[in-house]
């Protein structure tokens, strides 16, 4: 621990963020503005298409951005700004415009999610933390949406990692981003409470084995709860836990409602079938069976083939850590920098690893909706001032093998970013959390089902406007040859 | 959002947990004491040792242990808890005792890590939170620390990742275990100023980009700091990056350091060997070389078996993430319970799964440290009231492979667990950031390398006392015994 105590999160940003916007200070070019996007190249664990979630912490992120007094002593002292830079990030706050995709929003690979118009250094000192959280909870929402698919309509989808999560804020905001992925509930309290997600659970192995008898333990548990889930494998399940469970029911009678028991190791497939056959002679044909331990959509999908009698699934660490590939590769890029005349001009990265080229200009996304069958034909990027909604015939062409391409006619082009802030006032009114849950439900519908299947999915075009297109060529030729007269 | 505005961490819990108090309160049982011991059953990433950390975080936690008002409101409101349930939990606070490993203590699967001696409903609250902390602290420290095996003497390593940790408090509480396992630097202000880490780092390919010329880009960043570091790959590493650096640099002379150049992508192996000869040819010999890209353990082996010329390593994703291995499987289990005479008995759970069954009983963990040679025989898990350093002649033996074994004389046998709270209050000084991380270095000394190399490390012997052995399966005799009677 260090003499500075308070935490704001405006620090919670990469040092050579700071490093830059001190030579845009100091060479007078800080608020000249610029244009940024924040994008990802591929939808992560191959899935055909990815959930956008994270644009609520980013906007409170944005409305309480300004250093603390202790940062700006931190900054002064043991970095060793100057004094004068200090000063004006003392009175810092973030004054751009941001246009971002709602949250539940399907979102493909190579399209810009969020774009920043803003001042150029704050635009890059806030660049960290977008990223810190989009790439985050955009991750865990798609996960979860490819969990949903292979589960059936009358499932129910439990979040229950917060003791596997890479630390809190990954518990809280994972368990949302859960939600909106079509989760129906999580075990994590502190998250129902802040964003109203129903919470699930009823008891551990510890409470058995606190009363060191399964019967004792589920009659006491019972004498003190109306709802009732029994965790049956503590000792033995087919011969001790799921028998305990019938009998305690039997005997508490319609004081308990016997919701469902719960396996959390052995055969999953086998012992579901052997609880309900059990449950069944009992009689409790409606008492559901909630099954876990190291569940994802793989596993899932192999018990439902095996005909495993599970209704509720409660899904933990493969989830919350989106353990197959636990970081999404968002990043942030300058597509266009007002130049000394004023002028916006459109700048380029290139690299030896070309999905890494970035793609210049400001550009708007539009998803491209066959009126006739109501399905979505891609997603088409153009430059600011192209409008394809005018347009009769829309070329639709891949960015990589242009030579794939299509003409679509009788189309909507929804555009898919709003305005969220002008001039660093918030002008968008947030949806709850249900309609944005209930957005990607709805968004779904407009991709067709080889989209959405989770083992090789057909790819969604995404494709650039000619225009578009034409511009980024150009400008990775006037870099090469640039580079030729060296 | 819901109309719970305030955010304490005691809400932190799985609803399992909340219920299951209620049962013990109701019982009456809440305040009977219980023993719970937390711990993992292997090491993450096949690795020979894990770097316990994340106590000071749990620390934090337990001493702020309270339910807010509107937590209460929430629990009573919206979850339906009874009103005497819930005037309980308004005065709850942590009173128990607390002994754990220090922070960068070595650590090895299915030894015990912390141990709560607590009420009983006390002790079962607080396990979602210490387990999310410990989980993500000790897979990034280990990570870190395996990471630095692979590193030189003379290299430096730096922590990259905010942007793609799994939200803002693995970024920040990540920082801290990679520096605890090793690191020299974050690139995390918040985590520099919050911990008084090293924080590192220049310039973006943004910079480059802004200014539309790689020249004026570099001379404006010299301009503006004494300590350079020039990305190189914004362009042509080689064709432009290189030379523009160099020409810079000469150009500045005396008013810069010009420590660096930062390659972050491409072939790193080639491009940092033709940069070294670049810098030494221009005479910046003492010029270092950073790297980027997606790098770990693996491939900055592979890197340094090329003959790679880099100094200085910047690690993200496969870091903060762990990537590899995203979760540390750690358990927090009950293992002793007070009775109805006031008497402390064992408990168990058995599994269908071998490696779920628990060990019962409160036990200690000693370090077997040979006087002779200064290196650890390995760990010794005994009960409470042994005392493995009176005895003359040390059994050892493999608690699943029990023919291996073996006798160990003139020995140090150092406990591992130190008092951490006593009735609630802290008892326990908190090592500074520094001496957390010289321990791990100093704990390395007394392990043989074969237990240190990242690939098929030999097994490290974690053996259980013939008493605790013989506990064990007593109690699982007895367990058996009564599910054959029914």
């Amino acid at each position: 621990m260090t003499n500075f105590q308070d935490d704001s999160t405006a620090l919670h940003t990469d040092l050579y963020q700071i490093n830059m916007a001190q030579t845009y200070w100091k060479d007078g070019k800080h608020n000249r503005k610029a244009v940024f996007e924040l994008f990802f190249r591929k939808q992560p664990f191959g899935n055909g298409y990815a959930v956008f979630a994270g644009l609520e912490r980013v906007i409170n992120y944005l409305q309480e951005f300004r250093f603390s007094r202790s940062d700006l002593d931190y900054l002064e002292q043991e970095i060793g700004y100057d004094k004068d830079f200090i000063a004006y990030l003392r009175d810092l706050r973030f004054t751009g415009d941001v246009y971002s995709m709602q949250e539940g929003e399907l979102v493909f690979g190579t399209e810009p999610i969020i774009r920043v118009e803003a001042p150029l250094a704050q635009a890059q000192l806030i660049e960290t933390a977008l990223l810190n959280i989009v790439n985050y909870q955009t991750l865990i929402a798609t996960k979860a949406a490819r969990i949903m698919h292979v589960l059936d309509e009358k499932d129910t989808a439990m979040e229950f990692g917060s003791r596997r999560a890479q630390e809190m804020d990954a518990a809280i905001w994972g368990s949302r981003a859960a939600y909106i992925g079509g989760f129906h509930a999580t075990s994590n309290v502190r998250a129902g409470k802040k964003f109203g997600i129903p919470v699930a659970g009823t008891h551990a192995h510890s409470l058995v084995q606190a009363y060191r008898d399964e019967y004792e333990a589920f009659t006491k548990y019972a004498e003190s709860h109306v709802d009732c889930t029994f965790l049956v494998d503590t000792y033995d399940t087919l011969k001790s836990g799921v028998p305990n469970a019938i009998k305690v029911a039997k005997e508490m009678g319609g004081k308990i409602r016997f919701n469902a028991i719960r396996l959390d190791s052995g055969d999953l497939a086998y012992l579901s079938k052997r609880a309900r056959e059990m449950l069944d002679e009992a009689g409790f044909t409606e008492t559901k069976i909630t099954a876990s331990n190291d569940l994802d959509e793989e596993t899932i999908g192999a018990l439902k083939a095996q005909g495993a009698k599970i209704d509720n699934w409660g899904i933990g660490t493969k989830l919350i850590t989106a353990y197959d590939q636990p970081a999404l590769g968002a990043v942030y890029k300058i597509v266009s920098v007002e130049d000394d005349n004023g002028e916006m001009v459109d700048t380029i990265k290139i690299s030896a690893n070309p999905e890494k080229v970035s793609t210049p200009g400001l550009k708007r996304v539009y998803r491209i909706i066959n009126r006739v069958n109501q399905k979505s034909e891609g997603d088409y990027i153009a430059l600011k001032d192209e409008r394809p909604q005018e347009e009769e015939r829309l070329k639709m062409f891949h960015p990589t093998y242009s030579y794939i391409s299509k003409f679509v006619t009788d189309f909507d082009a929804i555009e898919l970013q709003q305005p969220i802030f002008q001039s660093g006032e918030l002008v968008y009114k947030l949806p709850s959390l249900q309609e944005i849950r209930e957005h990607v439900t709805h968004s779904l519908t407009f991709l067709w089902e080889e989209y959405k299947r989770t083992h090789n999915p057909e790819a969604y075009p995404v494709d650039l406007s000619t225009a578009c297109w034409n511009n980024k060529m150009e400008l990775i030729d006037r870099i090469k040859a640039k580079l030729e007269v060296k």
